[in-house]
């Protein structure tokens, strides 16, 4: 989690079945957590609450069902990486320049929502909101495809790399972070360096420009 | 799995408990298959019986235990990788060139050897065949974060760019393949273009050099 500890009710609540110290925010950090250590379909609604410390009925006080933790959840990761898509130097100027914005600012969006966009990167596609989860990252890539193509056909970017598979290499080097990444590790880079680290090896390249 | 359909004994035989048409290879490639598909961890000796059509007693003659199979699995994966290390343009020469020799013949074993290198970038550490896989994963990922930096410096690599940070992209973006390619789909690219991509753009970057 990259949550603050203070963030963290069950830090300073005792976790007991009597008391129910969640808002729907924090219960969804819980779900999260459990959902990437034992993968959503390994998850049951008796794992979240042994995680959470509270009843399976209190966990339906806040929500539904399991899947209902999982729509939220996907959902926090896509709004955030959608949100990337309208910000104004995604939309205006050069694509190669939008594009690289898009690209920084997807990179420090995984990073900031780490959890969630590792559970949204991990999703198969069993249930309803999973296809739809699926359907939505299929979007995202296709906006930042399109913008791949525009900035070819501007001269900007190189012709003799297909931009599905440039499209895909670059998503698989930014959505690595997820695999690797663990926050407040003392040998942890920054997310502006690892940031940084992305934009320049894509665009740039890891040979020096003679 | 990229097994021709005529190295499948399960398509010429009929699947029966009568009957046990496998090699210890063959039976390892259903494995390999179910491991993908479940998770080891979600893989029992009933669902590989089940998956190769005989019985578990039969599975037994040609192995000891789940974890046998995972060795075997996971070996294959490591013994292809750690070979191109040892070939001689990985040993010879100025350490930009054996970085890119080894990139583009790891990404080319990684295609080879889909399933095997899948489930190797899928081992969680639950067993000590999991842990000794990932230690080796480990001692694969410091050799050639070790040319990386013999390459910067010799002046070939850019130096702003951490080496730790720039192995982990690298392999980031090898190591995506397993997730989405699909060989023999219609739109699928060769392990030729897949390849020469990942060195173009690592090496070169995707902006178009002015």
């Amino acid at each position: 989690m990259t949550m603050a500890a203070d963030n963290r009710p069950a830090n300073a609540v005792p976790r007991t079945a009597n008391r129910d110290p969640y808002t729907p925010q924090t219960l969804l950090e819980v779900a999260v957590e459990v959902f990437n250590e034992r993968g959503y379909d390994g998850t049951s609604m008796e794992h979240l609450s042994r995680a959470a410390g509270i009843s399976k009925s209190s966990i339906y006080h806040h929500v539904r069902s399991k899947e209902e933790l999982l729509r939220r959840a996907v959902s926090h990761a896509l709004d955030g990486l959608f949100a990337v898509l309208d910000e104004p130097a995604a939309r205006h100027g050069r694509a190669v320049d939008r594009l690289e914005h898009v690209t920084r600012r997807t990179t420090l969006t995984l990073i900031e929502r780490l959890p969630y966009v590792t559970l949204l990167l991990r999703v198969r596609g069993n249930t309803g909101t999973e296809r739809w989860a699926l359907e939505r990252r299929r979007e995202f890539d296709h906006r930042v495809a399109e913008l791949l193509r525009q900035a070819v056909s501007e001269g900007d970017l190189r012709a003799d790399v297909d931009v599905r598979l440039a499209t895909r290499l670059l998503f698989g080097m930014i959505n690595s972070i997820a695999e690797w990444y663990r926050p407040g590790r003392g040998d942890a880079a920054s997310a502006q360096e690892i940031t940084e680290a992305v934009v320049t090896t894509a665009f740039g390249g890891l040979r020096l420009r003679q």
